[in-house]
């Protein structure tokens, strides 16, 4: 029961649309930064506080760094499954790691991370706030 | 001098690049509302009045209707001319028309249009605000 | 049982994501021409013929009008339902119609089509394939 | 004139759309990608050899990793400064630096790097090219 297992982790999947390919026949970079997006929203949806819900507590959890490996390309239609994590030992803020599985699941076709401080409505770096620390903390027991 | 050609017009240039094209090879249809958006943006700034400058006095012209005939496809690294033209006909709102043109300019590759109601920050629709009416026809009358 | 009701329709959902939206605080206008291709691409899928598949068949259909009306804005994290049908009266090409619910499901948020003509792998336009018709009209046989 | 001075740099700007922001007033973070592919394309272009022509010699340069940091949130109508830079220290591929600055072009927005290796039309990783590799050193020398 080490606590490098005690991850707070989920899967979605997303559909690769048209729009989502250029003229090399594969999923344009920039988009993966929408899935990790996506991933992100669905472990949060997923643990019970949506996003939108920390918004209407006044915290926003902008994008401060992001960073991907591309390792296999994505095709047009398939469905990709978005793993995101959350990584709790960040001082400060928040980080997820994310993996990105084509449609067989074997290994990863992407990998990477996004880092968030807590800032306000006006945009002033805030520490995490109690009731997001709290809240956290009782789904990393959940699963202990 | 009819009234016909009195219209307040402008060209301005994009560039399509690789995150535009999908794997037809060719710039994704949603694109192009981007490219009408980056139209009517600069025909404003033309004319000495910004999109940003409206909403400063608190007057919003969202989407109501948008329109776009793909007439050729636009290819990757093409720069392309975005002709706007602001059709001052249209009761209660704002009307844009656009027409997109390729390297060679000698005949559109896409053209449409797109409405806008007046809108105030809560989303309440407007009368077009004397400020916005006076500054077109005060436009019109410069190049009657 | 006239042929009216002969349709061939369709309901997916999508989830608007943060990227999805604009300073407006709503999605912006040039994402419903993605969710429009969600809405047919699902379509398709559902009937048992991908788009992809109609792709390796030598079959291409690009975008050649798209419409849009933005009815009610939609907000982030709306979980949207996208309502695809196929107008099957248009001559040499496909027509699809769409309407877009918002959370309630009671009315449209937008509705509008777009036309796609029947194109070869180097852009020639083509009458529509044998096997493409009677996969359409076999379809629309079944729910006769 | 140490090597380190002797860097490929170009500056070209863009103007932020309504259609990058998202709902908490700002570009949203993935636009920064699309940002770096206008840099390094115009870096190409700029020294002679347009990315463009780099593909109808049969050689790729897909993205293999991409990092940005947000330094300061970037605002709608903002006309940015994409600085890119290419880093020839890098074996095997090629990797450029991107710096972001805001219209008052003191201290940038915001920066990062893209690598990307060199593939033939069908995917399988290559050498860089001689004509690429000559290329590069040929504007090196003339800035020596």
């Amino acid at each position: 029961m080490g606590e490098a297992t005690n991850i707070l982790v989920y899967r979605t999947t997303s559909r690769v649309i048209y729009g989502d390919t250029d003229r090399m026949g594969y999923a344009y970079n920039a988009n993966y930064l929408r899935w990790f997006e996506i991933g992100r929203a669905e472990l949060f949806r997923h643990l019970g506080l949506t996003y939108r819900q920390i918004e209407e507590r006044g915290i926003y959890l902008p994008v401060s760094e992001a960073y991907c490996k591309y390792i296999s390309p994505v095709a047009y239609d398939d469905l990709i499954v978005i793993e995101a994590s959350l990584d709790n030992s960040v001082r400060g803020g928040v980080k997820f790691d994310y993996r990105i599985f084509g449609e067989d699941g074997a290994s990863p076709v992407a990998e990477g991370y996004t880092k968030h401080p807590c800032v306000s409505r006006e945009g002033r770096v805030l520490r995490p706030p109690q009731f997001l620390r709290d809240f956290i903390q009782q789904k990393l027991a959940e699963i202990a």
